[in-house]
């Protein structure tokens, strides 16, 4: 049986070449591969295929699952993956799921089609959820909505501590009755930020109020509607808390059309510091996530699967900040009553 | 010499499954492809290299090169673009290349890897220039800041119209000194937008003023500083056109820290008409592009390259319309000069 040197006499190129064709033909020019592969034909030459076709090899690209592009926390996410994935050398790969299930399963499975070393989800679902046990779980990471007591590496915020703080931010101010505008039904995000915002209320000595919370989608038109549904109160808040900036902005707009003013007559809250909220009017106070971090951790504890590096966290707890800003003040009492001035 | 048969015998499958494995081995399962693989071996089957390895085959994958996932506008283009992929079987890999040449080239290279059947780029550079002459040229479509006389098909917008009929508006409305703040240096998005704007004002027999045009990036804190420049003119502009909505946003902080009112004070216009234009105050006078569909005629065009479609149109260019909201209005005469009121 002819050998890889006569391949290569052949081909007219080095040994090097045909064996690189062979193990990763697309690292070779498509006419240098067709030579090659001519040659192999002409000397009937037989490399051993389960070596040269099935070894196990890296793409260099990483798949991030985003369950919505239009949703500007998401970008600052991405461009810190991005940075972190470019500095190792990684390709990333994004994959607009719409949150849904189908898109999140035949994204993720780029990586059984090795055409993807690994995924990162930003959404509180498994995508290998059932194709998979334990033993031969593809590299995965599953960051900002994670998936409580998942069996994934998880990057996430302590929704619950900053929705908490949020909420006493405007207890502080004089509010007692604030209003939450939530996010996404079934979101684990939203469930600790109306847990945080509930220990929030009852730590104060006030009481909750089922019409002062409100489902939303962390979309501009689901804050303006749900403002609606607030300002229509008999007894309608002093606040609003948004779980997202978007939502606020949204809620921004209603507020001024009912033809009141933020924070004189209502004071207003979001939730992730998009680079919007500082360009609103009032500017927007919210909590401020390190979202381009969630990005890079992510990458890097990814990375750290596919290489198989010692990774020391599985879950980690990314800080967050209270942002104050113009939307949110002090309430002045609407009469002289010295209760309110508290 | 063993036959497939064989192979299928003692891996306990089907031929078809051999069949499958040798072709497509990410289309089946790990353990399956495991037990196939050990059976070649002890089989010593040899089936035709060339034929299993190197035979041409689809990935199913797109790649679409967004040169900044945080504006917006693009979030539109690729919500366009996603769906069409999914209604036609395909998958869609997006990649932030942050306008970066050096990272289109190695995201574009994913077709040279056999890991994606075509390229969508959204900005006028050539990702396969010099690496390629016009017969192998892989399967790519240039969409939205197209390369003028490129040699890839097109999707684009009439930009030298749409600002002039922006300009246009603004100056049916009596303005006289109206500011330009461009996008990026070098796009031909901001060449054309600015042909159109000194059309318009050349043709209204008005006179071009250097002062009144001036760079930006088409980001928020470029329509910031642009303001700035232009408010701080001893005979600053009574309206403002900037060439993105995040820089007319941007803008608007800018004019009201000035404590400047839009539209009595000063008229502000913006370009794309991204989700927050309609919920800034006042909503923002702007030109709608048809962005989603940007994204789904983009993946079609390259769809019908892929797979040898006949592809009627080369060049396609999407309409355009100007949408006037609250933030631009008639000039009030700042002095009972009745020159003023034309």
């Amino acid at each position: 049986m002819s050998n890889i040197r006569e391949v290569a006499r052949l081909a007219g190129v080095s040994v090097a070449t045909v064996s690189r064709t062979l193990k990763s033909p697309e690292r070779v020019l498509p006419d240098t591969r067709d030579r090659v592969m001519a040659a192999v034909e002409q000397a009937g030459y037989r490399p051993n295929l389960m070596a040269v076709q099935f070894r196990s090899r890296r793409t260099g690209n990483l798949v991030i699952l985003v369950p919505t592009i239009a949703n500007t926390f998401f970008a600052r996410v991405i461009s810190g993956a991005q940075q972190a994935a470019q500095a190792a050398g990684y390709r990333l790969l994004l994959c607009d799921t719409q949150g849904r299930e189908a898109l999140e399963r035949q994204f993720a499975d780029l990586v059984y089609a090795h055409q993807a070393d690994g995924v990162i989800q930003l959404r509180a679902f498994d995508p290998f959820e059932g194709s998979t046990s334990g033993q031969d779980l593809p590299p995965i990471v599953n960051a900002c909505e994670v998936i409580q007591q998942g069996r994934h590496p998880t990057i996430s915020l302590d929704n619950v501590a900053a929705a908490k703080a949020m909420t006493e931010h405007l207890i502080a101010l004089g509010h007692r009755r604030i209003g939450l505008i939530k996010g996404s039904k079934g979101s684990p995000l939203t469930r600790d930020r109306l847990a945080g915002y509930e220990q929030a209320i009852r730590q104060a000595g006030l009481a909750l109020d089922d019409a002062l919370v409100c489902h939303g989608d962390f979309s501009l038109a689901a804050g303006y509607a749900g403002a609606g549904k607030m300002l229509a109160l008999d007894d309608r808040p002093s606040a609003l808390f948004c779980e997202s900036d978007e939502m606020a902005i949204g809620a921004l707009k209603r507020i001024k059309e009912e033809g009141l003013r933020v924070p004189e007559d209502i004071s207003l809250a979001g939730f992730d510091d998009i680079p919007m909220a500082a360009y609103c009017d009032p500017p927007l106070t919210t909590i401020s996530q390190p979202a381009e971090m969630f990005g890079e951790k992510a990458v890097e504890m990814l990375i750290a699967l596919i290489e198989k590096q010692p990774s020391p966290a599985r879950h980690v707890v990314l800080p967050f900040q209270l942002t104050p800003r113009g939307s949110t003040a002090r309430i002045e009492p609407p009469y002289s009553d010295s209760s309110f001035n508290d």
